[in-house]
C-alpha cells in the first residue's frame, strides 16, 4: 500500500514502494492507449513548478496527467512574480492554491524536503540540481525489468559523465536496493564516478572491456565537451557507434536520459538494443503511476488489471 | 440576476452585481474539492490574452475555468504575431474566432472599453496598467467578508505604496459602495493616495498609530525602493514583523495582493492573522463565479447550493 | 474515404481528399458551438512542435483539438533540450512517445517528408519555411467556396509579396486542381510571383486595372517593406484602403492570412466585403476536419450531420 505523502529521493524510498510504482506503471502500459482516457484524476490539478527550463520531464508529466483525466497548470520562471522579487517559497505558495499536487524542478540542490515540509500537497522532485531526479530512475529500473527480466544478477557499465550525472547516481543507489548486481564505469579523465557512489560492486574498465564484460545494460549519458580534459577532448573516443554494436551480444541494451549529443552515433538508431525511446516512453506510464498513487487512487489503478 | 455583458472596472458595477458574484464564489466554494470538476462551461474556451506577463493572475483564471470543465488558450506576447508588427485589436479579433469569453491584461492604461466595444465576446479586465484590477478587488471584498464577516462599519488601514497601487484604488472604491468605512493610509513621502481617492473617511497617519487605531484589515502593498524618497529608502520603516504583529488585536487581519517583497516578513507567515495565501484562494472561487455568470450559467451556479 | 496518414503538401492531394475536408469542415461548422463539445479525440493527444513561433497557428490546432475533446502538448524551442544541442530529429522521436498525432512548425525547408517517414504518428505540416503552409490553404479553400460559392470559373486577383508569400504559392496550386480559374497578379517590382508559379491562366497586371477587372477575390499578402525597391518603398502604393473599396463590386471579397501591416487600412475593417477574421474561423473548423480524419473519427464525423 502507498503511504508516503511525498516523492523527493531514491533514500527514503523502499522496495515495496519502488514495487508498487513498477507494478503500477505495468497496468497503465497495458490499459492505456490511444481514445482510452481515463477519468481517475478528473477535477484533479497538477502543478508543474518549473525554476529551471526542462521541456522534456515537463512535457512527460503533462501528458501523464492527461491521460489520467486531470488538468496541468505549468510554471516558468519567465515572465514570472519571481522576476519582481518573490522567494520561491512564496511563488509554490501561491501555486499550491490552485492545484492538488505539485511536480517542482529547481536548479539548487536539496531544497526539495524545505519544500515538501511548507506545502500542504504532495510533493515530487522532477530534478534538483546534480543530486537526484527520482522519477528518472522509475523509469530506468521499469526500462531494465522490462527489457531484461529482471532487476537483480544484472551487470550494468555506466557510460560517459559519471561525476556530474545525476541520473547514473540515482540508478545505482536503487540497483544496490535490489543487490547481487555489477556495475563498470567507463568515464573520460576527471569524470569518474566519485567515492560516495563506488563500492565493492563497482570497477572502472577502459572503452575496450566493455564488448568483454557483455554487459545486460549499457547506460550512457552525456558528456559535455567543455568538462573533458584538453587532451582527451582532442581525441575523443567515447563514441557508441555501428562497429561497437557489433561487438556487443543480442541481450545488451543500451539506454540514455537523453538529450545525447555525439556519445551515441544516429546510425545505429535502428538497432533493437538501442532503447532511449521506449524509456521515454516508460516514463509516461511510471509517472502515471506516481501521479495517480500520490493522489490516492490505488485501488482504482490496480482495479484496472481485472477490467481487461 | 447578472446581465452585463463584460467585466471592465469596479465603476460601473452595483452594489446587486458584487452580492451576486460573491454569494456564487461561496456556492463554489462549498462545492469544489478535489476531484469535484463541474461540467457547467464543458466545450467553452476561455483566451488569456496578456499583453503584458503576470503568471499569477493568468493562472488563477486558468485553474477556475479547469475547475468549471472549460479549456484555455493563453495568448503572450513572447514570439507572436505582435512582434510582426499586428495591432492588439488584429491579435485580440484572431483570438476571439477561437473562444468564448477573453480575459485581457494590459499595461496599457484605459483600453478596456474600446476592446469590448470591438470585440463580439465578454470581456474581463485582468489589469490595465495603473488604473484598475477588479478581479482582484472581487477577491479582496469576499476574503473580507469571509474574515471579518462584513462589508460595512469597518475599519481599514492601507500600507505601502498607495499612490500607484491600482489594488487600493479599486478595494476603496468599492467599499464605499458599501458604506459606512473608515480609511486610513500609512505611506512613505511622495507615495500618497492621491486626491482622486482621498475623502472625509481617509485620513492619514504614522507607522506608530496603527496598533491604537485597532484596524480590522491592514491592506499593504509592494513597496518599490526605487520610487521612494532616498532619505526614507535608506531608513526603511514600513515592515510588518512579529513585534508589530504583537501589538495588533485578534480580530486584524494583514492582506496582500502579492508578490510581498521587504513589506512584510517571513517570521509572521504562521500567524493566523496574515491571509494573502487565502486571498490567492478565494481568487480561485470568485473568478470562477465571474466566469460562469458571464457564460450564463446562473441558473446552474445555484442549483449547485442545493445539491449538498 | 480518407486514407492518407500524413498531411504534408497539396501537390500530394487529390480533388476527393480536398472535397472531403471541406465537406467534414462544414459539418463541424454546423455543429460546434459554445458548449457543444465532441467527444471524438477524447483521450487522443496532439503534439504542436513549432521549431519556430507562430501563435496564430498553434493556438488554432489547440482550439480545434480541445473542442474535438482531445488534449494538447506544445513544444516550443526556447528552454528546450534543442538549447542542449539535440537533433529536431530526437525531440520529436521524444514527443511522439507522449501521443497520438503531431503538427510540426519548421523554419527549415523540405524536411517534413523526413519526419513523416521517420514518425510512427501521423504528421501535419504546419508550415516549412517558404514553402507550403497546407491547412492554411484548406481554409482559404474553404473560405472561397462558403463565400463565393463555387472553386471553379474564379477570378482571383494575387496582390502583394508573391515572391516569398507561401500562402499564394499553396493557393495557386490547389485552385489550378479544380481548373478553370484565372489568375491576376499585383506585386511590387521584385518581389512578382516566380516562373515555377506562372502559367498561361495568370498575368501581372498594375493596381489600377484590379476594379476593372471585378474579381472574385482579392487574395492579399503582407509586404515587407524592407524587400521593395527603394524607390517604390518610399512611394507606397499598395494600400487597399475605402476608397479602393468604393470601386470594387459588391462579390469581391478581400482576403488575407494576417497579420496584416500597412496593405490594407483599418477603415474597412466594418466592410462586409473584408474576411479575414472569417478565414480564421473557418481555420478553426478546417483543421477539426484535419484532425478528425487524420485521427480516424471519418464515421463519426459524417454521423454528425445526421444529428442536426
Amino acid at each position: 500500500m502507498w503511504d508516503r505523502r511525498d516523492f523527493l529521493d531514491i533514500d527514503s524510498l523502499s522496495l515495496q514502494d519502488i514495487g508498487l510504482i513498477l507494478k503500477c506503471a505495468e497496468i497503465f502500459e497495458n490499459y492505456s492507449g490511444r481514445g482510452n482516457k481515463l477519468e481517475m484524476c478528473r477535477g484533479e490539478i497538477l502543478v508543474t513548478a518549473f525554476f529551471e527550463p526542462s521541456t522534456r520531464t515537463e512535457k512527460s508529466f503533462e501528458a501523464a496527467m492527461y491521460v489520467l483525466g486531470g488538468d496541468v497548470l505549468r510554471h516558468h520562471e519567465a515572465g514570472s512574480s519571481r522576476e519582481k522579487g518573490e522567494s520561491k517559497i512564496d511563488t509554490l505558495h501561491v501555486l499550491e492554491q490552485y492545484s492538488d499536487i505539485i511536480a517542482i524542478r529547481d536548479p539548487e540542490v536539496g531544497m526539495m524536503r524545505s519544500y515538501a515540509d511548507s506545502l500542504k500537497i504532495p510533493v515530487i522532485n522532477a530534478g534538483d540540481g546534480f543530486n537526484q531526479h527520482p522519477t528518472q530512475t522509475m523509469l530506468d529500473l521499469y526500462t531494465i525489468k522490462k527489457e531484461i527480466g529482471k532487476l537483480t544478477g544484472l551487470t550494468v557499465v555506466f557510460f560517459g559523465d559519471l561525476k556530474y550525472g545525476r541520473t547514473v547516481h540515482s540508478l545505482i543507489k536503487a540497483l544496490r536496493l535490489f543487490g547481487d548486481n555489477k556495475f563498470y564505469g567507463v568515464s573520460p579523465k576527471g569524470l569518474e564516478l566519485t567515492d560516495v557512489y563506488t563500492g565493492k560492486d563497482y570497477k572502472e574498465i577502459e572503452m575496450d572491456d566493455v564488448t568483454k564484460i557483455k554487459p545486460d545494460v549499457i547506460y550512457s549519458t552525456r558528456i559535455q565537451k567543455e568538462r573533458m580534459h584538453p587532451e582527451e577532448r582532442d581525441n575523443y573516443s567515447y563514441e557508441i557507434n555501428k562497429k561497437f554494436m557489433e561487438k556487443l551480444p543480442a541481450k545488451t541494451r543500451i539506454m540514455h536520459p537523453l538529450p545525447r549529443i555525439d556519445e551515441i552515433h544516429p546510425e545505429i538508431d535502428d538497432d533493437p538494443r538501442f532503447i532511449p525511446f521506449k524509456q521515454v516512453r516508460n516514463g509516461l506510464h511510471t509517472r502515471m503511476a506516481l501521479l495517480a498513487l500520490m493522489l490516492d487512487h490505488e485501488k482504482e489503478i490496480l482495479s484496472l488489471s481485472k477490467k481487461r
